[in-house]
């Protein structure tokens, strides 16, 4: 099918992708299968993505918002007859204002770029992930996500300041303000935070920055059990003022098996050890900066909560410790058919969480690969995988875990969102009450249905 | 009036105020006249709440949600035919957790003891404004207050992990996971927050927690430019680390009116400046957070942008500093008639703003008697206070300032939110689209427009 000649004639036909070429276009980071679509459509401007709206909301047509595709639950699929709407031309950055330390940029722009921009001006962007190469703004704001820093600066809605939307019916709802501070009436810009594209098509943000650290000191420690975890975290909170900006935690399946595929034989530390945490801080102070992380490592041996740490003595050194956590190759060629699990626990529940989903799995589905965890300790975020050699069982697995999730007061979803993947899984994580609610939110602002339909809401 | 028979079952006769003892009762912290409704009703538990709301949804009764009633703008005002719901007996505050740095607390926990809970764990509760020895948890979190340590934990909304609030008709909504990253359909808790009790009503809360430093140090320091107390807050934030916990400016005017009418001649800095800041760290390394502070207050003064400054020596000397800060007396005894603003601005556009100010009330209404400036810099929120002689060209005060804030982009409430008292102005913050768009939200969950009516949107 080809693109409806009415958009055609709002955004111009260079900026149309339909029939052929739409079979050449993967659907997402993750699905090398076709777009599915009537069209991709990238308008290049407010009033540009306004009309489309309002034409496809007039027309009952489907609309996709779409950024960099890099979401983890099919977020962006479409169905034949909807019209993706691309955001990839509202990419300009304003320059970063040192003194008021914001920045805005529009939906477009790529989370890396941004980055950059920032840091030329001595600032730092709060949000960082794998994705940041093709991760646009806008797409990282509709799903709220987290990252390696939200220990420090928080998760996406924490670095939003201000925000412009459009609205199904092509309402463009413009509060582009910088303020830290603004009680009129009804903080709408927080909707379309987190809302995956379902109740507006985000346009462009004001962002807040934070002062670009000049140090960074990273560790790896070994640990014994999970409670000394859990204390080496508070104490390294103060000890480390506001600088801790990591502190992610690796189960002693995983980090051995990594350890092992990357490492040919290499130990940082000689003993094993049930836990490992990949520690750092980012500071402001050349003098003593080092001296202070090397003191709270100290500190957490000296306890006897840690067994062993590791300090970085060079970038080098820093990077293999962080590949350890990071780099998930040969993960994925062990976990024939891969499934993931990205939830938010208690501290308290998380040791007796993983064993248990250890026993069951072990129990109910013997075939299953083993189970790897890891995870934002400082943000109570884990991130579960494990494998079956084929597909068969995958909804099984996916059954008991979300179920012991719920059992144990979980959240299904920490950082990725629902999309169309745990759609059917959300109520155990909300209520039948505040799903209810949730529809009511979008029967309001969409009345029609157009935006992202069959996303998040059951 | 008396109280409707079903709430008085529902509540218990002993919970209801009405007839005679209303007379008695202050409508507000700012305003010794009776309150007006039919009664004041104070259910014990979130069942009795919820059973309240559906017999006044279903008999189109307005409910005014009440906390410790020291909002600024009528929040809590009723009129005579309303009931009054008090949450003062949803006062349980759980034991904050030092592990996940967590405490769960009913609506109407007073915020002090809800402080002093946490300090007594050796965690700080992040939240900090003068009224809190009345004000209440639901009461700060439905008006989204800031207060004196927003620079560094942020405001109300910054605090709040989960959240219950119960409806119009009833329908509880409770989402009290203790999570930083949750990304399970959309964000509810954040339409309560800050929309004064037009939405629903709140309940409780899981609030995040921080560790509770061991050091402060406080320091006035003098500014003969403004240009050079925003380059000084940039530096201190780096300076400080994370450290820095307020930053408050005070203009030339209010400062040297309030040390006249505080200090009996005593000057903590020999010269006059045109602004004075007092400036405050609080850490956690008592060996060195002293020396750093003095390092960086020396800093400011070395590179010549700093004209003087004091370091507080005691307690005594600090509560001295801050008492000029927050005494308001002699300012209620100067301003006969008065009238304030509670805004945020660029901070390039403050000394422009307030000058401008200035001129035009001299120019327009030569009997105002000067304009008292100070505010949380390093939030961008500033305190406008003006008063006349006589109350008859208040409505022109207003009505020129509000333009001005309008003019320069600037937020008509950065804390206080806006009640009754600035409905009015909303459209100078926010589009028409904008408040269009507040009233589908507010028809789609409060479709016969029972709570708070009449606030906050105009
Ligand atoms: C290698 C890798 C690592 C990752 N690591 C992390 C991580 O550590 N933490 C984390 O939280 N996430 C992570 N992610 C997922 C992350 O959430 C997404 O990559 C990113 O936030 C989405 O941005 P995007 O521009 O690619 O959005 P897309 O994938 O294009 O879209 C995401 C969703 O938002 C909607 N959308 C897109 N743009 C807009 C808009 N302008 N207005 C309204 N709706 C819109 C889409 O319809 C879709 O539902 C990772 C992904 C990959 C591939
Ligand atoms: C001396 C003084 C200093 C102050 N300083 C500051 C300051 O520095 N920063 C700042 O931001 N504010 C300040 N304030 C105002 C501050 O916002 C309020 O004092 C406080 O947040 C309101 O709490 P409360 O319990 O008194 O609420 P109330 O006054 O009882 O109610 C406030 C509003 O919220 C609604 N409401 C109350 N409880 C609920 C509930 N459970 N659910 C839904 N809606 C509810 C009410 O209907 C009303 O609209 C100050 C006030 C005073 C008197």
């Amino acid at each position: 099918m080809s693109a409806p000649r009415p958009l055609v004639d709002i955004v111009g036909a260079g900026h149309v992708l339909d029939g052929a070429a739409l079979r050449e276009r993967p659907q997402d980071f993750w699905n090398p299968v076709a777009t599915r679509a009537r069209a991709v459509v990238s308008p290049a401007s407010v009033p540009e993505l306004s009309a489309v709206l309002a034409w496809c909301n007039d027309n009952g047509c489907p609309v996709i918002p779409e950024g960099g595709r890099t979401n983890l639950n099919q977020g962006t699929a479409a169905s034949p007859e909807a019209i993706i709407l691309s955001t990839m031309r509202l990419d300009r950055i304003g320059t970063p204002d040192p003194q008021a330390m914001t920045v805005e940029a529009g939906a477009g722009a790529v989370i890396q770029t941004l980055q950059e921009r920032c840091e030329a001006q001595g600032l730092r962007f709060g949000l960082d992930f794998g994705a940041r190469g093709s991760a646009m703004l806008g797409g990282a704001l509709s799903t709220n996500a987290g990252g390696f820093q939200a220990l420090r600066y928080g998760v996406a809605r924490d670095q939003v300041l201000g925000l412009e939307a459009v609205l199904a019916d092509g309402t463009v709802l413009s509060h582009l303000t910088a303020y830290a501070k603004d009680n009129t009436g009804y903080d709408l810009k927080q909707l379309f935070i987190g809302s995956e594209g379902t109740l507006g098509v985000i346009t462009r943000a004001v962002l807040r920055l934070h002062p670009g650290p000049v140090t960074r000191s990273t560790a790896l420690l070994g640990f014994r059990d999970f409670e000394a975890v859990t204390r080496t975290l508070a104490t390294m909170r103060r000890n480390l003022q506001g600088t801790l900006s990591s502190y992610e935690i690796m189960w002693e399946e995983f980090y051995e098996f990594n350890l092992a595929a990357l490492s040919e034989g290499r130990r940082p530390m000689q003993d094993r050890f049930p836990f490992c945490v990949l520690c750092e801080a980012e500071g402001f102070a050349p003098e003593s900066d080092d001296e202070r992380f090397q003191n709270a490592v100290m500190q957490a041996i000296d306890s006897g909560d840690a067994g062993d740490a590791v300090i970085a003595q060079s970038l080098r050194q820093r990077d293999e410790l962080w590949r350890i956590r990071e780099d998930f190759d040969a993960e994925q060629r062990l976990f024939t058919v891969m499934i993931d699990f990205d939830i938010s626990l208690r501290l308290r529940d998380m040791a007796a969480f993983v064993a248990e989903a250890e026993r069951s799995l072990a129990r109910e589905i013997p075939e299953f690969l083993g189970l790897h965890v890891l995870g934002h300790l400082g943000d109570g975020n884990l991130h579960v995988t494990t494998g079956l050699p084929t597909p068969e069982r995958k909804d099984e697995v996916k059954a008991l875990i979300y179920a012991l999730i719920a059992r144990y007061g979980g959240s299904i979803s920490a950082e990725h969102g629902i999309g169309i993947n745990k759609r059917d899984y959300l109520h155990h994580s909300r209520s039948a009450a505040e799903i209810a609610t949730m529809r009511r939110l979008k029967m309001a602002l969409d009345p029609r249905n157009i935006l992202n339909p069959g996303k998040v809401l059951p």
